[in-house]
């Protein structure tokens, strides 16, 4: 079967990094998050990622702000985390509310705590390649999938459809790095792209990011190319309880047939964020305890 | 003519400065330079630097320190140009002695006043596509020249050979960069590229940056494809002066009837790169009159 199973692999992640940390002595790992307002979706995925910390062995804490929060409030906020030695990570829930703006409140996080990898410097260290730098999870869990299953990179070519900062231009530097688990020859299409389909034909590895369901059709794509579906698109269905599905940005039942390898959506690279901002907080503690 | 003249560029972009900053009423702009010992290039690199800030108006400082001097010598005087409000723009001239880190060096200048582009938050904001970074100086110039030179890359395909933080991996993030200036596809491909000549020849425009000599043939060029060499190599030459000639990464003489432009080794984006640390310079100055 050519499916692969980024549930699975988020399990492997989520249980290797419990197992490490039981045999940790002394004070355990610490994920701070921030969340602002009560938008539903910030709610819910704050509370998942909550849970995961906890089957970890990460002791999660939750700061809850009004969304009348001003920024010196937040700013506050987070410089009581990035002075605080038991905080090993901090996370700020995106969406902020339109008053303050995201970018800063990320850099206002200590870069050895920005877990989300979203501050400046951690952008930065990832162009310039620095081990102790922070890259935000999804890309992050990307790479961890192929890594896993065994998928080299190593002068292949990678065809990212999608340039944005979260995904397809962090993976994309994440892919052409030195290194033995990156070395890829990288193409980065996105909306202005002309000849797309001739493009990621030519592609051994697509990773689609680009929030169009279904945008990646069979012409796209070669037989035997590994195809990373990122894309996680509401499309409506009257007949499902909540009156939508979610698909990927894959036309999954058309391309899978084509493919060596395929992540489905969901339960493909979705399931890998969370695990990944766990690994990303166990690495932070380690580079603190050490520092 | 299909060929690119680089240094007539430069000349425009520094002319124009030059007419820019005479009208300008108080305190001129001002770069200070850092040489760490008695390098003969970097001696040679410093002065060029700056005898065109003279030219342009721009007041030069230049700080010569010996070869033995400690990190924490460096260190004071950096913050001493950062904390001089006379001060907009801070060079430290690479390569230093090994005793000193580079990226450590460079970030230790303020981030307003980096106008090399080298720090890690300069990178980051690049990565970030904020506007008031700073970028590197012959990155920037690269695209300066297709900008004055109508080479639109607006869904174009580049292709980028060589991935260096200095210029292969920078101007790719230029080029995929949103915006009129950029849009284009970019491919990044590098020494562990597979079927690098068929990957070259999809390319609507070619930036060969890998430091090999006449690393760029004809059955790697498309007919019509724009060709900007970035090499710098030096090649024996018994019978020039100085024992060697300077060379580009692309084979000129093969490459050039193909290509519908075509920048020359000497005096192609070479010259720009001075240029574009003064144009860096003037943008500081404007930033921080501003802030």
């Amino acid at each position: 079967m050519n499916l692969i199973d980024g549930k699975r692999i988020a399990q492997d992640v989520v249980a290797e990094l419990a197992s490490e940390i039981a045999r940790l002595e002394g004070p355990k790992p610490s994920i701070a998050f921030i969340r602002v307002g009560e938008d539903p979706a910030s709610v819910s995925y704050v509370r998942s990622k909550n849970r995961t910390a906890e089957t970890i062995g990460i002791t999660p804490l939750l700061i809850e702000l009004p969304d009348t929060v001003t920024q010196e409030e937040l700013f506050a906020q987070v410089d009581k985390l990035n002075a605080d030695p038991a905080v090993n990570g901090i996370l700020i829930q995106s969406p902020l509310p339109s008053h303050l703006d995201e970018q800063t409140a990320f850099n206002r996080i200590s870069v050895e705590k920005d877990v989300d990898g979203f501050h400046t410097s951690n952008a930065g260290r990832l162009v310039q390649e620095d081990p102790d730098g922070f890259v935000s999870c999804t890309p992050a869990g990307i790479l961890e999938i192929c890594h896993r299953e065994g998928i080299s990179l190593e002068g292949k070519h990678v065809v990212v459809i999608g340039r944005s900062l979260i995904v397809g231009k962090t993976f994309a530097l994440l892919a052409m790095q030195k290194g033995p688990q990156a070395n890829a020859t990288v193409t980065v299409c996105h909306s202005r792209t002309r000849n797309l389909p001739e493009i990621a034909r030519t592609a051994d590895v697509i990773v689609a990011a680009i929030g169009r369901p279904g945008f990646v059709t069979p012409d796209m794509v070669r037989e035997g190319a590994v195809v990373i579906d990122v894309g996680i698109n509401r499309v409506e269905n009257p007949s499902a309880k909540r009156g939508y599905r979610i698909v990927g940005d894959v036309d999954f039942q058309a391309v899978a047939p084509l493919a060596s390898r395929i992540t489905p959506v969901p339960g493909g690279v979705g399931p890998m964020t969370v695990a990944m901002l766990m690994k990303n907080t166990f690495k932070a503690y380690k580079l603190q305890a050490t520092s």
